[in-house]
């Protein structure tokens, strides 16, 4: 049995059948695409900013630094976050046809800033550590200036909404008799080679979180 | 001579060294990745909204079903969009130092609906033509009844900032005397190989605009 939407508000009115609300497919496309766009309001104009989140249990995080315009506006107030990974786009036999295979969530919530020092720390921590396994502790440690200087704010996964397409186009049925190439052109967000810094001592081996690095 | 933000609010506060606000820039991401996030509020909730977008002189369009929530809150009302494209991770030898190579662009401004079919269809024209030479000519002609189930926004882009940040990680002097490996994991959007309709007919050849699509 398929999941109700939560509220109205996250409720896919059109396409009603790409809509999923179960928490599990909305922490899958969380867990594969850590960019997201968190929008906000300030003196009523919206404003969009694209950043990384990660997420524990039912909980999104983001952060960044405490100077930030988007975290301090964000603090405290209403905010949409949306994670969406392009998957192909859909080449059909009329203009009106042509689409995007694609994964997207929106989360709708309140932020909440973290102030516990420690409980920042570790959702840093796991921050780093859920992209890239065992770096947080090769690192040089965290300074408490550092963490003050370090905005993290979070927001229960518990008004969302996640869509999806996938597959082929639909063209209408009279429109197949007609000979256009049709098809989906697939993309994918690649990871490359690694760029080492020419600062790096020479005996540093790229560790097994470099190299193992992907991405969704 | 640089050019100054026109606004105080696309004026970038922190990391000022990495804004531009000259036109050229700034058309230049929105010319790179057709994927954009349009910030919009509704009931004083913010949403965002991933769709694609596309640019004609110094006006971005955007376009959807007639019924969409997102196009229909747009209209008229005061905007955000935002395009990043994502380059690499950066990887640093502290978590604060850690970064994200990007180029992102930041739109503010009044959506505008397109009323004119024939203006329209020419901007849709654009759209499809401009990711995929030629295609529009190639395809099943719109009809009246899909264009008006159609909607096309514009905004102009005249309050706007571009805010890139490239290259290696930039650590504190006294950690570069530390063995971790530092460097950048580059990312990219890549096309992969186009998966035709099994509906296709097998004589219609792979069009030029299939086979050579990039994107960015």
């Amino acid at each position: 049995m398929s999941v109700p939407p939560s509220t109205d508000r996250v409720r896919l009115r059109r396409l009603h059948q790409r809509g999923v609300y179960d928490p599990a497919s909305i922490h899958q496309i969380l867990d594969t695409m850590p960019v997201c766009n968190v929008g906000y309001v300030s003196d009523g104009q919206p404003y969009v900013t694209p950043t990384l989140q990660w997420r524990e249990g039912d909980q999104v995080y983001w952060h960044g630094s405490s100077a930030s315009r988007m975290l301090r506006a964000a603090e405290g107030a209403d905010v949409c976050m949306t994670v969406s990974i392009i998957d192909g786009f859909v080449m059909a036999r009329s203009g009106l046809h042509h689409s995007i295979n694609y994964r997207s969530a929106m989360l709708l919530g309140k932020a909440r800033k973290i102030t516990d020092p420690e409980e920042k720390e570790a959702r840093m921590r796991a921050m780093m550590d859920g992209m890239f396994p065992g770096r947080w502790d090769s690192l040089r440690p965290a300074t408490s200036q550092e963490l003050k200087a370090t905005t993290v704010l979070s927001m229960p996964i518990d008004e969302a909404s996640a869509k999806v397409r996938t597959g082929q186009p639909s063209d209408d049925e009279e429109d197949y008799a007609l000979p256009i190439w049709t098809g989906v052109i697939p993309v994918r967000m690649e990871v490359q080679q690694p760029e080492p810094d020419p600062r790096n001592f020479n005996n540093v081996a790229v560790p097994d979180h470099i190299a193992n690095f992907r991405l969704g």
